[in-house]
């Protein structure tokens, strides 16, 4: 089986579509790179691609997407509902098969560095690849966003990794590591008040005594007029996703408010949703080797 | 990608441990060919194997683990809560990869001529490989079941496909075909009450009204004194796994009776469940190419 790693960069645009296909392009018709997904959400102003494919292919494709990025957003005018400190935000490199987890840090070393030094850019290695404690939560990372960025370099336990000590005028600061694989899991509730959203994101989420593994916020849907508790999964085999949703339905139920529905921002391992629904099914000793894809891969 | 054809066949020993292995040993360690499960029930005093591989090693496997069936396994004293016919009860092949369904017919055509050659057996071609309307659902082919054989065989519209036109006399008779998938899907009630069983079976089965692509039947589990609801679901795509498990509870609460769990007995397709995990998550745009293994197929 060849080495494959999974690569999920976000970009701040989510709205303008030439120039979110422009980043996307790196990634179309190059040997060894397969584009999976380009999702771009105009309220987050954010554009997430996924691409699996071999390391050193994945590489290049990644640069060029980043030289794109770095031409053309101008995080000085940037809006959008999803926190964020530069237009390159963060790189996530994931092994999915035949690669360790160090071969993946040394891989978004290499990334890292060679684009600090062709971008000037400030880069911050966190999650796996961290160089110490506190840099590996990619939100202590982002703390103050873009627009505190300026201040935050100037402390001496936020020196970035690679690249100048000073943020980037027009693409601010960007994040890369290795990280497990995370689910971008969203509950749409039925109603639009922000606080409610917000209020529920707390009681879910790992910092607010929910569960271990989830990191969730409040985030309004303009366009339908409703809100979500927009979660990251960061390890779906020990805190699920059905946990997560019916933790959300009864803090909702206490504000009279329904779950409508729920997404799945991306790719998601095939485990994730199984978990699901055996438990919902009610599934006695059921295991993956049932899976008749699982004796095909 | 190769051919690969997935083989299920069913036979009736679920007790004695020695029978078993004779019957499964020529799928292992058979260049080509990789056995995946076996299962076996007490109770239904059944065996099931699963297997997938290329299409001609598979055919030797078969017809190897038939003669072992044949020779140790005597019907005229076989017991068990499962209908059966025969030693070999059923064939089904079903197309997994390259393979089309005309081309699993044939295979099936194949095997069922050289077995009814080789064992002097009587065998029926069933569901797609099926060479009349009457004899493509398998329950029409085995009613009567074994005692009932020698009557039936009699009757000019069950002549077998193969072979006499009378039944083996320690082996019955066998029904060999080619079919979709199939998941083997039973939900088990808390209760001993084979009658509650029964009556639940028949309002969620098609022929009772229920489900168009569900069989069922109540069995009862005496080593867990408990009775459940066995389903072969033969389209999951058209009747999903949730769909008959949320019926059989809602019935179920008439008799006062929860249910306890469920099963999947054997190889399930990837999306069969997924498809529950969607329903019972609420996702909204769901498609399987968010699946990560989806592309690694």
């Amino acid at each position: 089986m060849p080495k494959i790693i999974e690569c999920v960069p976000n970009f701040s645009e989510g709205r303008d579509q030439d120039v979110v296909k422009r980043i996307a392009a790196p990634f179309s018709g190059r040997p060894g790179v397969k584009l999976l997904d380009v999702q771009t959400d105009g309220d987050h102003n954010r554009m997430v691609v996924t691409a699996i494919g071999a390391p050193d292919p994945m590489k290049q494709a990644v640069i060029e997407a980043m030289a794109e990025a770095i031409a053309r957003i101008d995080m000085t005018c940037h809006q959008g509902q999803h926190p964020r400190m530069g237009a390159v935000d963060v790189v996530p490199f994931i092994p999915v098969q035949e690669i360790t987890m160090p071969e993946a840090v040394e891989l978004s070393r290499q990334v890292a560095a060679e684009a600090a030094a062709r971008f000037e850019l400030p880069v911050f290695l966190y999650e796996r690849s961290a160089s110490a404690p506190h840099r590996a939560n990619l939100a202590a990372v982002r703390k103050g966003q873009f627009e505190g960025m300026a201040e935050k370099l100037k402390a001496p336990q936020w020196q970035p990794d690679y690249g100048p000590a000073k943020v980037h005028p027009t693409a601010g600061v960007t994040a890369v590591g290795a990280r497990a694989p995370l689910v971008a899991f969203n509950v749409n509730l039925g109603t639009d008040r922000a606080d409610i959203a917000d209020a529920i994101a707390k009681t879910v989420r790992h910092i607010g005594g929910g569960l271990r593994y989830c990191k969730a916020m409040g985030v309004t849907l303009q366009e339908r007029n409703q809100v979500q508790v927009s979660m990251n999964m960061t390890d779906f085999s020990q805190s699920a996703l059905y946990q997560a949703l019916e933790l959300i339905r009864i803090e909702a139920r206490r504000f009279g408010v329904p779950v409508v529905g729920s997404e799945v921002v991306g790719l998601v391992p095939m485990q994730a949703l199984i978990d699901c629904a055996a438990h919902y099914l009610g599934l006695e000793n059921f295991t993956m080797a049932q899976v008749l894809e699982s004796h095909l891969l």
